[in-house]
């Protein structure tokens, strides 16, 4: 047991758990400690792991020496204060999305993992899934030729978030997909939405994303939606995907479908271009998916990253990547769909 | 036979011979005479309706006497030049949707009929149909509460247009369900959208419209899309309506869903806030349907229309105020999404 | 139009409206008359095919001297005496399905057919779907392996029959498509039923057929459920496909997944056999179809035939073997289940 | 803690940790001991609860004086011996469906346990979801008029069971949610089935059951099928209803559809008949269901019968119920669907 990665859980509200369960399951680490300001959820806790240890002060993870890496899953306003804090006390982070509230947060935490060379993870827990695996493989190996839009519905009933509106809370799993997916970065954004609750945060938004080379996307996110519905269209010039992640199998669809285009592209006649486009129709194929639980594949690679010092994945610029992103979106969305420009090649150097 | 209301068509494409049967079996009306410049397209009419004269030249549905009225089922461009001509020679019209490719076309030939009192008519087919009708009795009857939203998604692979962006082609039908279910006026457009075929109109959209009365309507149309979606989504404050037009029957689906807000809104805490919003799921319903042709439907009102001269539940104004939106959308799409105002107001006056 | 074969067809209910169509819309036959006992049916046809001449009585058709082939769409029960009368006055038949009401009158009209050298084709539609012609060219090409099991579910509200019991109304469709793709004769049938409406035939029915070579078909039919259901599951050693002709595309799945058998088949102990059968679950993949409308495919087989002298492929004997299955069929149901032989070597000899 | 009940469980497989982990979190039960023949999974239930006692032997469970109660989680051919252990040792029992593989079994635990006095319960887990609960109700409350027909379909790929065939698997579920939810006694049976496998039990099957009263019940179960399917049909002469359990809510779906029959019942005329056979089809309607973990409510109501000395709803009876018509299926299917008769009468009194 000694040589285990040693894991301590911040938050063990509705990830928290799964986060411990996980780390319990996986081989080469454990969790000796939890906390929660709740002690009923900590109850909770000390029920199904009667070893692991509890605690309502955070403090006590920090100080403990035996505790290498901290997980942190608490609301998103909190991130920025306990992932630094646990930084500082040399502690190795995984945080929840989105990383942070601001990009000067993402930066700092970046910063200082680097100062300390720390293990800096963001649970991009979607990027592990066998669905997003295979379509990255897709865009990759240009089975899909060129890419033309990427089209995400995330709709379902609550639960409203108080300290975000619903595109931290729901567009960042769809950011996090594409961004990995496509290896593409937006310059610029337009979004729209409302919130239906005095006060509140908007609950509903419209996300559009533009790319250069011919690329968009759209990301359409609703806490109030009376049907649960998390689908996603990947539009290419050679086949197109139809990624619907309620499937119990067959998630992923290839559609060779596409248009043909022929002859002179400078004819601007509209009998001519009527004969220049065509529709092509083909197979549908729905390849087998890797079925491991995502989320177990993450912390075994949070743990692989420390003990072989590798950078993640999900690491820290991929969480600022989305932080920017987010951040544009909103001021976007203040404005009523006015373009905000982002800057994220310089992010990405 | 005499008294029958004598009808022409004008293009015997893909919707003139829905138009044709439909008038055909209708018991007030008939057509005697269709128009269309491909001799093969004629061909097939006369193969299926020995007793209709075709012709080349649509100037012979003008100039014959014993036509009452001419259904006009061109591209778009063509429509105000027809229908225009249509009324001069005294007959009146049904024009396919979009009315026009302007505003100032459709003021005009809404004139033109008020001057000559002849009946004008948009055929906004799916007013007629047995969900749209059974979703505005809903609104209209409050059962839904307030109307927080309407979200639809219209895609699938082609047919690309050349003479109108894909707005003018798929939209089209969500603003006239929209624009009858409701009963309200967006004051703003934003929309965003791309084409992927050079030189061609964009061929997949995104459209916000921004109401008063804290409701929002989104829609999302596709040309180059691998499955066929018709799915629209409409939010209000005691239930919530799932529209989707490919299921075979229960169409729509009303769902006793929503949130709960109690006590002091004022409140700013997260916790106290956790407590004011609750979540509601109660059962689900599926009202029977009407099942007769839209089209059946449509083409007896506008019989109806002519023989009482009775304004249409799709007249020139319900044309003119969806024209008038895709106008704005499309000049907001050139700029990236930025916010357009609409005046609908003294449109509907 | 003077050499197109000329067509009478008998019956303008549910399905003689989509043969006329079919018939006047192939470009080597036409429809000259159209005879049914209402005469508003008649008036119908009149007037969307003012050219056809129409009559209460079908000698009229038998007696017309220009007629080459009659189609006959009426109930079963008037099948024989029709399809007979037709053959004798030198017609060609096209009969509904199911051909007739026993084997022995069926095998009088492929008697008289062949002795007067007409063509007597019967009308199983669905063997001339895209989907169909699809799955039995995996079978031939033994894509699937050997075959294990064909299980059919064709279930929805009505209509109910009265002259004859479910399994004649709609398992009727699933033995035409089985017996075309399988290309195997059941040696033995055992059914069970239940007649809900006293004095009425079974409305609900359900057919097991015992095959050799480890294959054994199972049909489910009700006319009294509250979906529509038409699915059909084939197993096969190396894959197995699932046929839902409800999907408006993707009719036909076809599924890389299967049971491996290895090592001592003759072990005897748990352990060992859990060792033995493995499962295999690899892609989904759904073939491109042909989409024309079957029927339209098959009015142009029977004119062909006609043309040409050939035999077609729903010819008598296939008509006559399915009609041997639902006449054993309905002996068993009658005996609760009883075990009842067939003897359709001989037949297809 | 000491006054809670003390479970010991017997097999950590597949259902086992489910068992484990409800009663785990059961306020009133807890589990100090589990057993299996195989270590690893031994030691997998040590790491996940380290304060429970694990061991290879069961005796281990029956000596144990702190030990008030005893779950059998292994294979169907073990249940007999290890359920009457558990008895004599005066253990009350859960044990897993089918109880048994005999009749003869069935009594004698049943017979051991009112004579200790003993809770005899077996886990027809599906009595106990909020979908099966619905359903009774409706049926209790003669929301669907009279019960015409029960039909299900329960196929997937897997997993082969080598000491029993699918019926005992597969079709034991149905026959306990039909036992449950209409409250009646079929008087017969007809199955047929076949084995894919040489040497193995049938892998397929078919099954119908004969009731009085105008209703029958068919449950179709496969282990070789291309994809999971839990589809329940329920017809009743007002109402009927579709339960697919696969649906992620809206499990139950009623149906306002049905035949309506009028007039003279003793014409036997088809004209007539075709006027007192009438379809009519309403509104659709999904309740709202009890959504928690169905295994929770059961290990709650096993604890409180233990409590307080009351007769579980799924008893013994109810478990010798099924058993007696898996028997008679069995014998069925071997003589290819002949009838077989039950004496059910008896059993329930």
């Amino acid at each position: 047991m000694e040589n285990k990665i040693n894991i301590g859980v911040i938050g063990y509200g509705y990830w928290g758990p799964n986060l411990v369960r996980n780390f319990m399951e996986s081989p080469r680490a454990k969790v000796s400690m939890v906390s929660d300001f709740k002690t009923e959820l900590l109850l909770k806790a000390k029920t199904r792991y009667p070893a692991i240890e509890v605690t309502t002060d955070c403090q006590d993870l920090f100080t403990n020496p035996n505790i290498d890496a901290i997980a942190i899953a608490t609301p998103v306003s909190t991130h920025f204060d306990l992932a630094l804090a646990a930084l500082k006390a040399g502690k190795h982070v995984l945080v929840e999305k989105p990383m942070t509230v601001t990009t000067d947060q993402a930066l700092r935490l970046i910063e200082e993992a680097e100062k300390r060379n720390l293990v800096l993870m963001v649970d991009h827990t979607f990027v592990y899934t066998g669905a997003v695996q295979k379509m990255r493989d897709l865009v990759v190996t240009k089975e899909l030729g060129d890419i033309y839009y990427y089209d995400s519905v995330r709709v379902n009933l609550g639960l409203f978030q108080h300290d975000v509106n619903v595109l931290w809370d729901l567009a960042v799993h769809d950011l996090s997909i594409m961004n990995y997916v496509l290896q593409e970065q937006p310059y610029a954004v337009s979004a729209t939405g409302i919130s239906h609750v005095p006060g509140e945060p908007e609950n509903l938004a419209y996300l559009t994303l533009f790319f250069n080379n011919n690329l968009i996307a759209h990301i359409n996110v609703n806490w109030l939606a009376p049907v649960k519905v998390r689908r996603t269209l990947i539009g290419g010039s050679k086949k197109m995907i139809l990624f619907d992640d309620l499937e119990p199998s067959e998630k992923v669809k290839i559609y060779d479908k596409g248009i043909t285009l022929n002859g002179n592209q400078n004819s601007n006649t509209d009998k001519v271009y009527q004969m220049l486009i065509g529709y092509r129709t083909g197979d549908m194929w729905s390849p087998k998916l890797e079925m491991n639980e995502a989320l177990r594949t993450e912390v075994m690679h949070f743990v692989e990253c420390i003990e072989q010092g590798k950078r993640p994945i999900t690491d820290g610029q991929a969480g600022l990547h989305i932080v920017k992103i987010l951040e544009a979106a909103t001021h976007s969305m203040q404005q009523q769909g006015q373009l905000v420009k982002l800057n994220l090649a310089e992010v990405a150097a």
